[in-house]
């Protein structure tokens, strides 16, 4: 198997720091103190960039078990879940509320813009008996942000819980969990933290916390059970053996991004984001978002008789690159480029870039100008 | 944190080629076809080293997540389920049963013995209505291997699905899932195996197939779904981003026995765990076990006045060495030696009996002989 | 110090096998038989690539070292050296001969053109009494690639030994010592063979130890006396300790080449170089060389009113990536793109020639179309 | 090849940090400005370690290279040069003098014994017309450590240059460069640095700079070649591509003494060669030295009808553990048990002794009670 470099909407590429420090010998996660110690260390980082003094917990699986684990641990029987919707993971939520019982009401947007904000305080005006909501910050297959800093303390206003799922949001976009009253808030380490996969991550408000503890009946799991992590927790061990690798490479990752600042990295990601916009546009491609677009992965448009699998398929064999294509109907539409975390750079963005250009010219598709050299103009015109 | 070698069972120490190759660049795990293909030869040299051809699982995430995806899958509501118990993790099943809704009935035998399979007979003879069972091949707080060549083979006769926790046996442990006849073998890569901590494993029958799909309720889960694993896998895709370096890294491992050979490497473990067993009664302290043995760890009984937790620390202080002790009743009174996949090789095990002795002299325990010299002499004898 | 791929003519780009192989624990270097038994194994598989089943060794050191120990094993005070010269290393033998005591006869040829065959012969006929001459395979200051298939047997028959510096040649060039009839051939580590900086290559011929042992005078060296490691060979043993990560590290690179096949390897040097070429004067740039084109680097005249200073240092700062310009009389003048070893692939090249493009129009010079395309035209026109 | 732990004096263990440092991507060597760079801040570093301001340079090559480059550059035909001789490598130092020419005058001491200082002030009293005078700070063939502290400065007294081969002695002995007046001192990176083999270290001073200066014939060598390096320094330049993988492991090497301090890095030598100084003897064994014993490894004598070889031979086949003899006359007298650098660790030491205790014990040598208790013993006693 050739390594391909990809520029998919995560796993984005791991800084060699990180990747040698997965390689490390580690002590025993189990039941060695000075190892749990440290993981809740870890943890506490991990906060630390996701702005709240929430429990924060490491999961041993993939981001998705941080979505489950939230629907797990507070649906019952019969509860009601605010399902926000304007992207496929967005709908997605319903799936989970229904597997443990809930009854979620799904309220669906225009997948072209964001979460319209008045739209969802007029429903809420009418109908807020619900136990939580839940919606996602980035919703990446159609490249959605979701205005967070609005969109949670308004649900909080009306007394219900939020579950957001930030998995491809977190680090990438702006996110303050205590300040935007999240209760419980979902990660993944592959995406824009650029740790290799296998941690999801959730934070957990005391709100939270209480309706686990005021629940009438078990949560009906064990691996996606929060309350199991917290009982642990308290007694300073762990539910399981750890991926300790994991997560020391997981630090190593954080470390990168607090060295090289919060704020610089949400700058990063804006200033290529949008050279990407601006380059894309000027070239004659369309994107596919009116708003909400994402700083972490751009959906652009491809011309029908081309196609975005066509496209894909072709950059792949002829550049060795991987560009990811995107789901269910956008599948053969959006070509998603993904420039998060490791992948947000100047140089890879550019390479990136010039490979479609050639890609495209390939299959009988030419543009204005040069995309590369657009991305290289818009980029330097932001400085 | 200072680096502690650890001889707990499990996790073990990682080769290092394993460990290097966490170190490497994945290609996206997500959606490349070329990626699902090698996850699948991984999960099929996976099989070959369970002695199986049913289709063979890597979840992401620990054992345990094994485990609960086993009784996740089977259980339905009102479902009667065996499970055996003649261990702490035998027991423990119990749990997995009633959270998914099913009716465990625990058939408990002593703790000092393996399963007696003649009782076991006896008892179905009289009550067979099960849908499944459940036992551990090798119960790792008190060290116990049962024979896993005899019970699943007897259940299997009465029309009743294996569910078998062979997480700390398979690989130290002779195990042939189709020749034993197992509906659903649980691994985890941490143990025998020597891979990191973070893969699951499950290997499924096709009568534990059929009973999925005949199921009249939904499995209420995503994550622990087998189902769901099952179903991506025949669309040659996978549910959700693998931990891809991982996968790398288990498929080193798994050459790493295929390469010395199976036969050979459970020669090994039986060469070491028989040494040790000789050499502990020798030094005179005692065994936890009457029978069933493990090849993997070795569980002593601690003379009460120094007491398992005391001489653990003192020698991880002292020595810089991890030893687990047990849990539950047994935390206080058994020490455990591991000594499974990398860890059970000659010159770490004498340096860890060593050690043992120095740590039992200084707390003021005199044994005969010196451990070591003793552990050398059975070993020795052996060939 | 945030890293930046280099383009320049060596050191290259070490693949991750290669990289990890360094990472290792190693044996004993130093009296190990083992270890000593290895290092002839990949002395062996060093001189496999090099085509020649004459001793080869493996010194710790870099690429020069090769060349002093060629010439301070060879040379006796008053001996008569033939230095032939069409290149700034080619030209710099004669130190390392005076500095032994040798009389140096430096035979100078144009510089942008490989050495005339013809010339030399004529050259011989008139004089040729000389212990040794020496060459340059690929002088890479100017890119120049000399004719080691016809140089060394036409001074063999002369009866000269041969000394070729191969050090940025071998694996991108073809070359043959044996049939080559080369007596000492000199490479390094860090070039096309992709190796980390750390080893230089000497193969000697039975007529060059017969040149050592005949000598009258001792040889003026330990590190750079070829006959120490010959003697120290016999005995099974090693004048010194061996860098033993190097050694395991330059067997993996020499197994990634063999791997791919030499021949195939020589063939993807040579379309590369081809493609560049062609892109570079259709672009309307000139190369600096008219006949002897090295398949390893390129050197390009950069127009005057930029400078080639000028435009590495632009292409540092703004594109992070590095490439070098040459030395002595041409720092100015020619930029060297190198892509041999594991800089000579497809992808990387587009890369660095689409910001070599960038960064000559940033600085105000515009081509013909685009130089990423014209490489790329050309590079498939090939297949 | 099967890794065998080692406890030759050196090459040493390496640290985990330092082996997955050498496995990065390095910048180019060559020409990168921040490379040089940071060349010397590793330099100066290095120059920490030794304590000394004067310019430290990294040769990339064997320790044996800074001894040559050493005697190299400082002697002339005809130069009169002291060769203090209590070891076998202080002898050695003869033949580098020769080599170039130089008249060296042996001064010849018993081997069981450190330098006596007081005869060699008298020696020097009545004959002290040498340019520069040699000695080892420790002659690990016999483990002997001479007075650094006391003979630079007396040489110097006497106008007399300095070259000291510390390679096995710096970082496990206090040395201090410049308080000692030490000239050239000579180190390795695979000693008690804990480093990989490869770099070799030399510290220059004005008054040796001013000796190459004023030579009257040029340095016959380029490799080894003091005066090359130090111009290329004044020009921000290096004189060939660095091992830039072995510069950035040594300084996390560096960097690991630094954190562990240099005076806590010399107390815990000294602890350890205590206590296994004193359970041999306890043992029953016999210390080949009288005075002069060095805390980076211990020669022991081993009973005649053993014999060394059989005992090295033995343990390497038994329990897979490296252990040096001696060299020439004392190739079959001498075991060197290396304690130095990453393997001058209390946990490494106890199972070391553990294994030779029962080696010889396998070959018919019984001794009082057990050298591991007994080292034990003696380590605790001293704290």
């Amino acid at each position: 198997m050739r390594f391909k470099p990809s520029y998919a909407p995560g796993p984005t590429d791991v800084r060699e720091n990180v990747r040698l420090a997965l390689a490390k010998k580690t002590n025993n996660p189990d039941f060695d103190k000075e190892f749990v110690h440290y993981y809740h260390e870890v943890c506490q980082k991990m906060g630390q960039v996701m702005g709240t003094t929430n429990d924060v917990l490491l999961l041993g699986g993939e981001g998705i078990l941080a979505l489950e684990a939230a629907c797990a641990s507070l649906t019952e029987p019969g509860d009601r879940v605010l399902v926000l919707d304007n992207g496929i993971y967005g709908e997605g939520f319903k799936d989970f509320v229904s597997m443990y019982g809930g009854e979620p009401v799904v309220l669906s947007f225009d997948d072209h813009q964001d979460i319209p904000v008045q739209q969802l305080r007029d429903f809420l005006e009418k109908d807020h008996d619900f136990k939580y909501a839940t919606f996602v910050h980035c919703d990446t297959p159609t490249s959605m942000l979701n205005d967070v800093n609005q969109i949670s303390p308004l649900l909080k206003e009306y007394g219900i819980l939020t579950v957001v799922d930030s998995v491809a949001g977190m680090v990438g976009e702006p996110i303050d969990v205590d300040q935007n009253k999240i209760d419980i808030c979902c990660g993944g380490s592959q995406k824009a933290i650029s740790a290799p996969a296998g941690l999801a991550i959730v934070s957990v408000s005391e709100d939270a916390k209480k309706a686990m503890n005021d629940r009438k009946t078990p949560i009906a799991s064990y691996y996606a059970n929060l309350q199991i992590y917290l009982g642990y927790r308290e007694k300073g061990k762990l539910p399981y053996t750890m991926p300790a690798a994991h997560i020391e490479a997981l630090e190593v990752a954080l470390d990168n991004i607090l060295e090289e600042g919060l704020m610089a990295v949400y700058e990063r990601h804006a200033k290529i984001a949008n050279a990407v916009r601006t380059s894309i546009q000027a070239y004659g491609l369309s994107l596919f978002l009116e708003t909400g677009r994402s700083n972490t992965v751009t959906a652009v448009i491809i011309p029908e008789e081309i196609g975005a699998l066509t496209l894909q398929q072709h950059i792949q064999e002829t550049y060795n690159l991987y560009i990811a294509t995107s789901l269910a109907q956008y599948t053969d539409v959006i070509l998603r480029i993904g420039h998060m975390g490791e992948n947000a750079h100047f140089d890879k963005v550019l390479s990136v870039l010039t490979v479609i250009e050639n890609g495209l010219r390939d299959l009988g598709f030419e543009g204005n100008g040069h995309l590369g050299q657009l991305f290289l103009d818009a980029y330097r015109a932001e400085n």
